[in-house]
């Protein structure tokens, strides 16, 4: 079956996302999705049953590789700029998962405007990592939007999550760990307690740029640190375990 | 010249700490120090000028590490159990370093009534690591009080680095992953800000079984996450990372 190409616009290209067949609309010039996004939707825990949330989805890449790991019965992705919605959405059509796949335009910082409160079991962010808006010259650019709090803060997603999630429900956030005291202490403070975390680290020898942590809604004390994953190994070749993570992308 | 070996007691031992010629009294069958005490003497803070406390200091180890590599102008061990107290004041004898280290017997909980606050640059400590004292059948054996927060808990020792600590003062402290999350809280909860951290783990896929973690008294909020050590590679050799830590010691 020929999909629909006039999905995609004229400035945008269809990247495979070598998951059942997805492909993914994206513009080259604006906000594309990372490793980060993969190593989020391959770590995030989600059962076959499960309504998921997605936090600042920008292209919807994490609810498309979830649904495509059985990861949930039904996806929401909310997004505040309403190019990257439009894009995901027309994403969402062209893989012909409208019927699993929601996508809401709108502000996280007015989540209790558009959805009850407890109604997801499984919440997911790769939020904007860089705190403030010092030193930028186009604050509110897309690009800058998704990367720095200008639009919203940690403390915001993670209030968000806490709202939207029903007791015993899961938030997974990938981050930077130059913040992990702070996603410690504002997960705490909403009732989400740390039960799994994983450092990612470039090299073996290469301080970690990437925290992946998931919090359960009034959770034990008790937090299960992961091995570290490594990314290259020391030929700048994929290690074993990112593969085996990427691994289930190419089914 | 001859040591004096009249200092060590019949059931007791004599280890090389393979640094400066030091050596260490333990008892074999008592609590004897561990991989995590040298680690947190090479990962701790320390400059030549800096007065430094030990909490818990056990055997005496961390104090006589941290002196062998020029951590600290005078060095203080609190030590609850008076009979590892007397073991570590016989060390610091052998070793003839009676002028630069104190042993001190006495409760970390009464910390209030031994010291005045914000006397020390520097605090660590390697406290008992498991939370009650659920399924011991003798919880007030030395081992146990060691091992347990029996007669300490992790809240009481960071209140007590707390208390202290000068303002910009270090507490550095080795401790279980799966703790992480109330070992932030804790500390943040008394002005102790993360700053460095580092986990340890036995094998490149095995998950830590030590977090290392330095917090500044009233320090900004920026966490530096260090890449993860792991001890031995996959034919069971210490890996270089571990040597190297290891390496100041065989100088």
């Amino acid at each position: 079956m020929k999909k629909n190409e006039s999905l995609i616009k004229q400035h945008e290209r269809l990247d495979d996302l070598q998951c059942r067949g997805y492909h993914i609309i994206q513009d080259p010039k604006g906000f594309c999705f990372g490793m980060d996004a993969v190593l989020l939707a391959d770590f995030a825990s989600g059962n076959s049953d499960d309504r998921v949330i997605d936090l600042g989805t920008g292209t919807g890449v994490i609810p498309m590789l979830m649904h495509g790991r059985g990861k949930g019965s039904h996806f929401t992705g909310l997004e505040y700029q309403e190019a990257y919605a439009d894009m995901a959405s027309r994403s969402v059509a062209y893989n012909e998962l409208s019927g699993d796949i929601d996508i809401v335009h709108g502000d996280i910082r007015r989540i209790r405007d558009l959805f009850p409160a407890a109604c997801f079991d499984i919440v997911t962010s790769n939020p904007p990592y860089i705190k403030g808006n010092h030193g930028l010259s186009n604050a509110t650019s897309p690009k800058n939007i998704a990367r720095h709090e200008v639009a919203v803060t940690l403390a915001e997603v993670i209030d968000a999550a806490s709202y939207l999630l029903k007791p015993g429900g899961s938030f997974a956030m990938v981050h930077k760990p130059f913040r992990l005291a702070e996603i410690i202490r504002e997960l705490s403070a909403k009732k989400l307690e740390p039960k799994r975390m994983c450092l990612v680290q470039p090299g073996t020898k290469k301080e970690p740029n990437m925290v992946l942590i998931e919090a359960v809604k009034g959770g034990g004390v008790q937090l299960n640190i992961e091995p570290t994953l490594v990314v290259y190994d020391e030929d700048g070749h994929y290690t074993d375990d990112l593969l085996t993570r990427y691994g289930p992308l190419y089914t």
